[in-house]
């Protein structure tokens, strides 16, 4: 089995080199990541400048690309010029930092996901619901490993991806897996004003995430009840229900 | 009727000073806009680096704002904190160029439509369908003008935006509007390997657009027949369809 390994917290994340080190015994491994961290770029592409690859060696012999650019131009690259055939896999993470509700759109861990299924091969984002320094990549590197089992009986669906999180807990407490829908969560803005010496303002981004829904199938609340959350994504974003609305008054109009 | 104007191209970007000046005599207008093209940045936001704004006069007397960031950056920004009252709409764009099928997931001028929606104003993307140098940004300009009067009908729903893609053709050209879906589209991947002075090599991406899917409903196909297409957007890119597979297989396996 070949997977691409990818990330958007950089070449020299922990969580990739935690993964890489838990699945180079079961898959032959291609990893391709951003030089540094490139977190809530969202599903940015590099358009205007070249990109320059690096050579870098991880743990020991694991041996990976560093790229100048976005999780989606490290697999566009990978998948489109660097690589010789497919990988049978993508995975993307292990991030550090639960990717939930809305919120993924900002997500570059996701991005390189999708930018592994818009070019044909299945692919698996994966977090740990953890910002802090000891979080438990260790758990989500099994849960990855259960996953390998898992995902060919599952017949993903060519145009879908799997966002998993998890909760930054023991293996063994993990209460099981729940398939789970995209939550609603909202990041509560706020934006802290400075002076600099010279007396220009300037703003750094501040705020923090709140569940304005609360759904039991939703992946917010699987990750805090103890759950693996895996939630199937596509990229299709039209709003079917509203649009039929759209079309029936449109209708009416010409009548 | 106060409007929030952004877009992805810059504050400099003429599609942005044609609506501009297009909206000037029905509305109060807050610009804000990157300082600089942000094309393909996805939905990016700027979190390691603090944000700075500069003031700037575009046609004549019409004023915004320049920021070092993006366009969900600005969009934040001016909603969060520099605007004293939220406005009844934020238009992005006139985008150079349409943002159609599943490109829109790189698209800026649709994430600061995004960014709008989440933070609670009514918003819309407009973009014109080419990437010449006379496009007809005026036609789209008019279109936007129509939209006007159209959108206190259209009951949008809280969660989601307008996608509005209008043809480089005369307005009187125009055949009519039609509410779409997001069509299946595909970047075709290329990239181009060169060397520099120094031997190391660097890529540069190219590529070109083809619709996968040819559907009747889809935004590329009224565009392409001459129609303004109107795509209504949201955020929440659960696959339900295969979810439902996977709960019913995840039940099975619980009996």
């Amino acid at each position: 089995m070949k997977i691409l390994l990818s990330n958007d917290d950089g070449i020299e994340a922990k969580g990739l080199k935690i993964l890489a080190s838990a699945l180079e015994e079961h898959a032959e491994l291609f990893i391709i990541a951003p030089d540094r961290e490139q977190s809530a770029v969202g599903h940015a592409i590099t358009i205007h400048d070249p990109l320059k690859v690096s050579e870098r060696y991880l743990n020991g012999d694991l041996f990976g690309y560093a790229v100048n650019g976005t999780p989606a131009d490290c697999v566009k690259l990978a998948l489109c010029s660097i690589m010789e055939e497919p990988p049978d896999l993508l995975i993307s993470g292990i991030n550090q930092g639960a990717n939930l509700g809305t919120d993924i759109i900002y997500s570059g861990t996701v991005s390189a996901a999708t930018e592994g299924t818009l070019l044909g091969v299945p692919s698996i984002a994966i977090s740990v619901d953890s910002y802090k320094r000891d979080a438990r990549f260790d758990t989500a590197a099994k849960v990855v490993l259960d996953m390998l089992k898992l995902i060919p009986e599952l017949n993903i669906p060519e145009d879908t991806l799997l966002n998993v999180n998890v909760p930054d807990i023991d293996f063994e407490e993990i209460k099981g897996r729940k398939f789970t829908c995209q939550g609603k969560t909202k990041f509560v803005e706020k934006y802290v004003k400075r002076t600099d010496p010279r007396g220009n303002s300037y703003y750094w981004i501040a705020g923090e995430v709140v569940e304005i829904e609360e759904l039991d199938i939703a992946d917010y609340s699987a990750v805090k009840n103890g759950y693996v959350s895996i939630t199937p994504l596509h990229f299709d974003v039209t709003n079917y229900e509203y649009l039929d609305v759209l079309k029936k008054r449109s209708e009416g109009a010409m009548e």
